[in-house]
């Protein structure tokens, strides 16, 4: 936890916040809390700051929050992925709000497992939690959009040419010659296939719709690999 | 399993292969592999190209390997990293072996817990199996080579510079604050530090040393986020 991430509920008093639970175990055990110390936080989609640390007993703290400063920029890169296994998903989803991502679509296609979309870990609460331990992680404070289609097809048709707004979009694919665009400045969009890559089909009807296929290189990473890498390499700022 | 590693010994005749344990299980369960198909494979340390499957049983597969091609193209990147906790050492090592790094210093600091240099994840058959795992995943044949130093002036003042041999070399800190640049052509060095950072002794003994501090921006990502992430940036070919 580098950031504490409030709540306005956590709001005891104007200026004065109340912590229980997990919070309050991560500032016992992790930043070993004393009364006078202070620690990075931020209010839910709001500013950021500091809070002082003005009482800690076994089952909670007080703090004073002093928030000033706006959140670190987000980053300019929607991402739509084909739904991964729930393990895969829940590290790609991290990483991703990390790294400032704020816009996820993650959809179906053929290879994606039916069985991936009863995962609890797509429940709204998990998924809640996942973000919140990522902004805390990262020093952020907005909650990103989470977005799921399991139809491919009519999402491709229907809803991703609106997303896209003339933005330009790549998706890894084998048989692709052109390399993904190091430092695309405006907003873009990266679209990850699933373990096994998108049919023919899909990448033909992405290509239609605006995306353009990219080659990843020879390598196959994972995609808790692969996402980290093609955010930093589409948003990276040559001088 | 992208390809199938092979070592030597599993040779039983020119041309032949035998593979038992664990290869042949993922042939068996991932690839669903039945004679006359081919899978992708490569020599350990050699070139790849593909194997014909003759013939699988219940504890080993029989298959004919035709290597060609050479493996893809190694990273330029020398990873230099404070040796981060278990479990994050073995996720930095695979996913960096993935992207193709070839040479990893893993070095005491001063936020280094001492108990991680007796963690079984460092033996050498642990390393190895690791290496394996990541070269079958990104299709790649070549063994990295991996040094671990447990103190770390004498391993700046006495051996960074000749492992620099004048690359450049950057290290993330966030006092820094010049970006890491994007697309270092020739080879260069990643070193990353502990969680919470090197010490302002360190960073200092670093800079004499020939690392450059470098900014990673206000985001604080996990080590196994960061890396893979700065090893696209600092590989990353604008056009």
């Amino acid at each position: 936890m580098n950031l504490l991430l409030l709540d306005e509920s956590d709001y005891i008093a104007p200026g004065l916040v109340r912590i229980a639970g997990r919070r309050h175990r991560q500032l016992l055990e992790v930043i070993k809390a004393e009364p006078g110390k202070f620690c990075k936080a931020g209010m839910l989609n709001g500013l950021t700051g500091t809070a002082e640390l003005l009482e800690i007993g076994a089952d909670a703290a007080t703090l004073r929050p002093d928030l000033t400063v706006p959140p670190p920029e987000p980053s300019p890169v929607t991402l739509i992925a084909a739904l991964p296994r729930p393990k895969t998903f829940q590290k790609v989803l991290h990483a991703a709000v990390t790294m400032g991502v704020k816009e996820f679509w993650f959809i179906a296609c053929w290879k994606v497992d039916k069985s991936y979309w009863s995962s609890p870990n797509l429940e709204t609460a998990s998924l809640d939690e996942t973000c919140r331990l990522a902004l805390e992680q990262a020093g952020d404070t907005a909650m990103p959009r989470i977005e799921f289609r399991n139809r491919f097809k009519p999402f491709v048709e229907d809803e991703l040419p609106g997303i896209l707004a003339g933005r330009p979009a790549y998706a890894g694919h084998p048989a692709a010659t052109e390399p993904i665009p190091v430092g695309s400045r405006g907003p873009a969009a990266l679209v990850i296939g699933p373990e096994g890559g998108f049919t023919g089909y899909e990448i033909d009807l992405l290509a239609r719709h605006g995306v353009t296929p990219v080659t990843l290189g020879r390598r196959t990473l994972r995609t808790e690999v692969a996402v980290p890498a093609l955010l930093a390499t589409l948003t990276a700022q040559p001088r």
